[in-house]
């Protein structure tokens, strides 16, 4: 719902919980006790390679990959948790002291917070000039709607997420104002598809997006979707 | 997106997944190669409290359990699997062979595949004369989208499970065919909400339902949704 620029925070902010791993609790000595300091960074990037991939996704990757060479198109990060100078900015400009409490020290992005093949396993790729994203995208077992396919909320989540990093790509801090999907066929379990996200028009703070999920080879669309994105006012706290 | 009558299933069937546990791989011995077995249930109901809910979460759970004592409320039990008979009818009956594979094994109900207290917390309770269902949740840390607050595809996930049971309960196996979700205000991490689910209009094999989401003294309007479900043809496999 709330998006904040996390492709380009992350490359080159400093998140700093353990590699692969979990969040360690407020209570326990370690990484959780260094938030925001200057250290390296030691997380590692989910959206690489990993060997619960499919044949289908690897493929996509190395296609859009090669994309990259020309700079056209770049390949965006993504890490489980955020703890970025530019997050805490985040949380000092928007943020309302109320919110914060112990409970954001085990915050994981909702996206990331399955082990490898189990949950959401996805790469985007932007193209800044096209104002364009592509998510390519396989639902592990542990997002399971009725037997055999996706949760309709995973899918909502993946356009979710992917909607709202075009929206912040072009406009900074954006937050979901509205999803309107259209469900066309359901999507089945562990499969690739792949997620066609487009800025259309901005009116002042407005950002509208559309974003449809095909299958791999493009004959069947599984979901279209129009999203509205709203820029946070930096002089409003959010309450 | 798709729909089976969980919580009806759930009360008859026989899931049979380790108690509170994920489900094996196939490639292992034990409970994973008695599916669809005549065995008792051992799987552990999940929106029954455990020790990560909230003092509000629990307090409005009493209160709902008292409204179950006249027999006007129901409270639906809820699983990580799904391996009754009826969910086996499920597959017999819509589901196309080609997308039965060894993955379903390890299938678990998206809404159910975090550890206690890190994903999603809810209690559903429906009122069959009202035609409404009443969710209590309390969305965890690892459902982060900005620091400190839900991730909007996590939003739409409970929207969607809490919805999608509304229609079932009216109509049988249902299928997602639109959600308009209208994000009013961001939720905290961890703060625990409400949703309210209204079956407002059948036409034919359409079932319209709305639903919104309010903090828990009623005061702020977190979120509204307009869903639209389809009850599938039985004469259809999916495809």
């Amino acid at each position: 719902m709330l998006r904040i620029c996390a492709a380009r925070l992350r490359s080159v902010g400093a998140p700093r919980c353990p590699r692969g791993g979990a969040c360690p609790p407020a209570s326990q000595p370690g990484p959780a006790r260094r938030l925001f300091s200057s250290e390296k960074l030691t997380q590692r990037d989910h959206s690489l390679p990993n060997p619960s991939w499919s044949k289908d996704l690897r493929l996509l990757f190395d296609q859009f990959m090669k994309k990259c060479e020309d700079s056209s198109w770049k390949r965006l990060p993504s890490y489980k948790c955020e703890f970025s100078q530019q997050v805490q900015d985040f949380k000092t400009h928007f943020l309302d002291p109320k919110f914060m409490n112990e409970q954001m020290v085990h915050g994981q992005l909702f996206t990331r917070s399955f082990e490898d093949g189990l949950g959401f396993e996805y790469a985007m790729f932007c193209n800044d000039a096209e104002k364009r994203i592509v998510c390519l995208f396989q639902g592990g077992p542990y997002l399971q709607g009725a037997p055999g396919f996706l949760h309709g909320g995973a899918i909502a989540t993946i356009i979710d997420a992917t909607t709202g990093m075009t929206a912040l790509l072009a406009g900074g801090i954006v937050m979901t104002a509205n999803l309107n999907i259209n469900f066309k066929r359901p999507i089945p379990l562990c499969s690739t598809v792949v997620l066609n996200s487009q800025l259309d028009k901005v009116e002042g703070r407005k950002f509208f997006v559309s974003c449809n999920i095909h299958s791999v080879d493009g004959k069947i669309l599984y979901s279209e979707t129009a999203g509205l994105f709203i820029k946070l006012d930096p002089d409003k706290r959010l309450k």
